[in-house]
């Protein structure tokens, strides 16, 4: 079994000293940084430049307890005006998916996760439609349909809640899911990553392959980001692009991006996962 | 010295037998086709569908006068309601390219079509500034300024005009020219192909490099379009891009942008002047 | 139901008048075309140029017998010289995938398939190993295990041969298959398409992902290709690759090759099953 | 005018406490961090991993001299078992640029140079033919032509070391220069960045263009390395491809090369500058 490791991601104004006083807190408690990483952004919002700092500690050598640790990690942190969280790679993260009626993205995300490729468990599949509930029985995951109409919204949202509450989840995952997510249901939520069938900010909102084809684009993309109430406006994690020609018709085009969807949408759950993403107003940080 | 080669460009309403036409009028007059690729194209405005073909033709034989060969097949495009050019490629080609500040799209174009990769020759090098001046005269092309202000525009583009005609130019490249070309000056000048630092119809106008960093997107890029009056609206003729980091500012990201502009500005000048290039709405087609 | 057509490949030694009189042969049938392309290799093995043609053609108005029109057609090549194959849209290709351990390929294979973007049936998964029967139960295909050791090899081979020959299979699909085809079975077996985790013809054999961190490579690749007698030395269909770091171990490298590899594959298949490949000498055309 | 800034590489035995106690070094100096990277390498050469980092130093508050800086710093590296280096940004680097008869790198450094994307000066450009004296006079830089014979090699080499040494140049970099460095030269000699026009370990040796058509690869690429004694063999420091097809004859998938070269080369130059390149055996790290 690999030994267990403590990721701190940790934001602050920008000032010296900053990389010495993190690392040194870690050496002081004779633990071992086996990865760090950190960047000053001098385009932050606001003007003042920003700090960002990721640490991945080798917890072999811990001497106290985990709420100890965070206690006086806290107590730093506090003097730096410091943001922070922590996570242990002990502590398996649970995703919900999110779907319609599209299978790549969920397929891929389930095979990768079988395949040892993202650090997290599968704890259910919600459709708005039961179409893939057979995908997701293949692999012994539970599946729960929550039809979503104007008038059910509001609860089904609240539906949402519970079970994704019920289920301990970390981190929900849009993977063509063909609704739009509250600011109600968002404020209570854990995180959520979509992946956009179009390379944003070109070709927001529906059909984006369509408006590829008519606009005669010479390559098309998806993009990933994380979920906020302004419809594909939230900080872009990871974007990908295929060279498509004329004789191309949208229906190929759509075949073509689903295979950048996919690669980018399990990236971007994939850093997530491993704590590499950082968010800077509308940008995101990958450390 | 290479064999002279005519260059036909034919797009008609689809119908049965159009290749075996077209072929066959060659074929008739023993002349060997070289290269033939043709498309046809289910999405076309009207929802006709349309056909177009290139044909790369050996002159060697050719018993009769280019008009009169022009004279045959524009009989037989008449029976098939169809549009059509041919060019000849020993009748070198002529481009004028219009600048502002920025040296790279330039120093592109002269160098490649010094490479012998581009068959043309520059004819002249126009400027709204006289910055570039010295770069044209590096390599002894004739360089003008023509400085535009809202109440010269119009004059100036008399003025372009005149300049465009007395050199011959068959094709207008616009190498980072900071100015938009009205649409009276377009309907009376040759074709003209622009470099957009923005991956279209991403970012349009001005600063996409702004943009881009302060939407926080993952890859940048650049698009070759026909100039058409609708800014950065015209048909697109070649895309690329480049994968960029959060560590990177809009300064950086024009760094990276700056060699995608040049290799995607040089592929379409090349296109179009071998006559790979259709236009139909909104699209191009590339043969 | 789409209406049937045939796809005609040619290959011949280039002359005048070829694609005038491919293309005269189907209109004096009255059959249209819908998409033709052709090519004139001017560096094939022999020194005479080649010339090759691909014809996609409407049966719509066919008014003789599938066989009548071959006959006919096989004629006209006689004259030309050239060698040919036709396949009809309408029946539907059979393939084998030939597996080991490996699932993300036959994953691949399978959803494509089913999401119509393969023009073929699964006929069955044949693996030396048991590993990946419950991939093929949980689509129903059948799987069949043939183990291969030095002294069964030759026993084995027959026994492939009968199931593909029994199962009526057109393409066999190597899909990381981790045993040498021998020139014997390939003689008689269908044509076989392999992926080679690696950018041939760099880090060809065994393990070259290890290769590739141990020569600290900045890419990696995969390489799709007809199998020959000569172990990756077959022509090559397509190629791709995908950026790494240093930071990336030799595991690292294998995750991120197997999203390169089974977009290659089946990339690869679909051509094939397109009819868009055609072989000359050690390359591939793609019409 | 930029505050001057020490880059500091770092290379020791890995241990715990290294981020710590070389942040700390500068923390306890007053010195601010403007950037801090650094990387475990599991797979080094005997086994034991390795520690590397790249710490950007902002020197506006250094209050005793450089040599001092050094003396310490020198202290604590051997408390470390480290190698280090530093490199000060208001040094201008200089580097010799050799080259043959192509054209394309060689104007490629000198405009990236010029537009500030290079942190360098150009000493002086030597070519083993005269062929590109004007493209250096053109920007008034010293061209200097020493022909090699295998009689006069030792002694051109012995000339070479001469006039780097004479114009005090930090870095040679090889713009497809047609002549192998002997070992002897090397060893004397400032380091050397060579592009070698194939994607190695493909397409050793010369005339990769070629090999690449015979071949039939889909994709072809470039590769920027140290030169070393071995042919070719030397640390990768960055490779790119593009995409070809069976239309491109040799020439053409050179002219396709050439825009990969020099991106690619430039990319490596401006990371050997930038002192984000670390050796370790055959590999390189990029921090």
């Amino acid at each position: 079994m690999q030994r267990a490791r403590a990721i701190f991601l940790v934001a602050a104004p920008d000032r010296p000293g900053l990389v010495a006083r993190l690392a040194g807190f870690f050496y002081r408690l004779e633990l071992n940084i086996l990865d760090a990483s950190n960047h000053s952004d001098l385009y932050a919002e606001g003007g003042t430049p920003r700090f960002f700092m990721r640490l991945d500690v080798d917890l072999e050598r811990l001497a106290c307890t985990r709420a100890a640790l965070e206690e006086s990690f806290g107590e730093l942190a506090r003097t730096l005006e410091a943001t922070w969280s922590v996570r242990y790679t002990d502590v398996i993260q649970r995703i919900a998916i999110l779907v319609t009626t599209e299978a790549a993205c969920l397929y891929d995300l389930i095979l990768r996760q079988r395949a040892g490729e993202l650090p997290c468990e599968i704890a259910l599949v919600i459709g708005n439609r039961p179409a893939l509930e057979s995908v997701a029985a293949g692999f012994r995951i539970p599946f729960v349909v929550l039809p979503v109409t104007p008038e059910t919204k509001r609860a089904q949202e609240r539906q949402l809640l519970e079970l994704i509450g019920r289920h301990h989840v970390d981190l929900i995952v849009l993977a063509r899911y063909m609704q739009i997510l509250t600011q109600d249901f968002l404020a209570e939520a854990p995180p959520a990553i979509n992946i956009h069938h179009g390379f944003l900010p070109a070709f927001q909102g529906a059909r984006p392959y369509q408006q590829a084809h008519e606009r005669g684009v010479k390559m098309i993309g998806a993009t990933a980001h994380y979920v906020t109430a302004d419809l594909d406006q939230g900080p872009i994690i990871e974007q990908d692009v295929a060279r498509v020609t004329h004789e191309m018709g949208p229906d190929e085009l759509a075949r073509v991006g689903r295979d950048v969807e996919r690669v980018v949408l399990a990236r971007a759950v994939r850093a997530h996962l491993e704590r590499r993403l950082l968010v800077e107003g509308r940008r995101t940080i990958v450390l």
